[in-house]
């Protein structure tokens, strides 16, 4: 048996902490008797603290260099639970990602796994070694250490549990699980027991908080069962799998973290062009509202406020608007039919939250709302789709 | 022209005092239009930092992972050197020790280089880049991370001038050079301006602070010129070189760091013994003093205070003696006649300080005196030499 385990940022924060995390690994390697792979975050804070380090010396700090800085925080984690786990009878070893032969693309900062040394990886565990692997973070063709950008250790974590075809793999953060919808917002929401990949997937992208997009979907890819656990207590947490039992409703995400740029354009192509420019910065473009009349194009589209500096600088002398004052929510369930979102519209008319557009899938209602109906939108509809009960 | 450049931890303490280094760094590449090789320690009290954070799980970390710990600390201050050189228009690498293909034997934590790739760091220098290695660190023949031991960034520094063949080697610290003896025990020390390998070597193993041991001994078999400055200001600093000048004595230096082993035994072969032990685990004995009488031997050596705990260790149950209450004052020079030492011995035996052992070379007398004694003896001595003069 093989199981993966992964520890953010918040679960490895302090010496303590950390202490803490290698009597959760032993427990497993003792009630399991399982080959053991753990992947480990920066310490929380560390990354944030070697990335204002740089911003000391450049807004634009050249890539290469920054990912061999940004690198550091993990190795430091990995390093000192190995040396914990040895120093408690447990045969261990710390991995940075060239060590555990993460190889990836060139991209820096925001770079794609391409392969994984899953020899390199099985010959320690057959040595009978705990393998503790630094995360978000690899080498491309040249030996460069590059890393996978937000969310990285999560993907370090699936894609490694993937390769070596793990039994399931764990991923730890400081909350529960998956829930209905965020608790700060809405006290009534209840933690999922299980979920699918593609409505969990909905749900990431608009800001769970618990796994980032680009696991799920490689956990998805692979068939990975994952577990999302919290560090701090011993509850169940939340299985993310292939098949789940659906209610129609699983759960209301709400994103504040994306902008809208609104274009009017005649040239031809537009569209196209914009895309292109924007997928060459590796920029994911999230809604897409477009419409085409007498050789005119009207387009909108979001993206993350984090790559709103860039996406400024890539889409150079296009004319554009941009729109900050917008929040997204999302409805995720099986089977979104027209009464659900008639109900939705009808009680955010009825509250006077306009609704500046809509979009939907076979799993999802997204609407971009402004930002102060946020809160009050996600409380109305988690009570009229009956979340709390 | 090539110039190698290192900057210890003091030097690059604080993301202010690194922008000093990078303008100093810039103002060398624009006064000498050179290829400019950098080494950096870790900014100053971060390997500290992480050696406390290991020790909180384990006093003895198992070595493999230690290492790649502790060489975290000299990569992230590569990296944001290289970064700050970039941001400035000038363009700089950085290099990890596995990156500047820097070879060690396997011996961790206290590793010796054994080769490092000239053609790849030519490689980077014909490109045009400023090339900044992390110091301290290589990597083993199974690719596993290795440090270099105290004063390691000297080494990598010295070691890489050397196969690079550069021109000369600076090394900067927070002091003005090397001083005829410590400024803070006798005020009217005064910087010397030119040494020889063979005086420093006496001075360094003594406590000067300057510069380690090993890295003169690699310059001196290399013939590699070094400098030593002061980061801070812009003074002229010491030049370390085959040949100087001499005046009788050259400098007067107090090593506050060794202990003494006493040991009496019938053994045969007791001494060699001991030594083979003690080589084995890479500690230095530094006085020797050995009395055979009627198959009787009577051994007394020291080493350094930091090796104590291994030593006791592998000494196992020979029987011997420690005594702690020592300090080890010499003075260097050459061509040390008897007039010099009947001096010495004269002033210090009026003043009732008590020698407890003596031992002397071509150009050292060293004396093991009383710790109470040490600050009183440096006084004396600076004056009857006429050092202040």
């Amino acid at each position: 048996m093989l199981v993966v385990q992964k520890f953010g940022g918040t679960s490895v924060k302090g010496l303590e902490r950390i202490d803490n995390v290698v009597k959760r690994i032993i427990q497993t390697k003792k009630d399991l008797s399982c080959d053991l792979i753990v992947i480990v975050s920066a310490m929380g804070g560390v990354t944030n603290e070697l990335i204002e380090n740089a911003k000391y010396f450049s807004q634009t700090p050249n890539p290469r260099d920054y990912d061999m800085l940004l690198s550091a925080g993990e190795r430091i984690t990995s390093s000192l639970v190995s040396i914990a786990l040895n120093a408690k009878g447990f045969k261990a070893i710390a991995l940075s990602g060239r060590g555990a032969g993460i190889l990836t693309d060139d991209f820096h900062t925001k770079a794609r796994i391409k392969a994984i040394d899953k020899d390199k990886i099985r010959s320690f565990l057959d040595d009978g070694n705990i393998v503790v692997v630094a995360g978000f973070q690899g080498i491309n063709s040249k030996g460069d250490v590059t890393t996978l950008g937000r969310g990285g250790s999560d993907l370090s974590a699936v894609a490694i549990a993937g390769v070596m075809e793990a039994d399931f793999c764990e991923i730890y953060t400081d909350v529960d699980g998956v829930f209905t919808t965020d608790p700060k917002i809405e006290p009534n929401a209840k933690k999922i027991d299980k979920i699918s990949y593609d409505e969990m997937l909905e749900l990431s992208s608009l800001g769970a908080k618990v796994l980032q997009n680009r696991s799920v979907e490689l956990a998805k890819k692979l068939n990975l069962e994952i577990v999302t656990k919290n560090s701090f207590n011993l509850n169940s947490g939340t299985l993310i799998t292939s098949e789940v039992e659906k209610e129609i409703i699983s759960g209301i995400a709400l994103d504040e973290n994306q902008v809208k740029f609104d274009i009017n354009s005649d040239k031809k192509n537009i569209d196209f062009n914009i895309f292109s420019l924007l997928a060459s910065s590796h920029i994911n473009v999230d809604m897409i509202f477009e419409i085409n009349e007498n050789d005119k194009t009207s387009l909108s589209f979001t993206i993350s406020k984090s790559d709103l500096v860039v996406a400024k600088d890539i889409l150079g002398d296009i004319s554009y608007k941009i729109d900050e004052d917008i929040i997204k929510l999302s409805i995720i369930g099986i089977g979104m039919r027209s009464i659900v979102i008639s109900k939705a519209l009808e009680v955010l008319s009825k509250n006077g939250i306009k609704i500046v557009s809509i979009s939907t899938s076979e799993i999802k209602i997204s609407m971009l709302l402004r930002k102060k109906d946020g809160k009050t939108a996600i409380n109305l509809l988690h009570k009229i789709y009956n979340l709390d009960k």
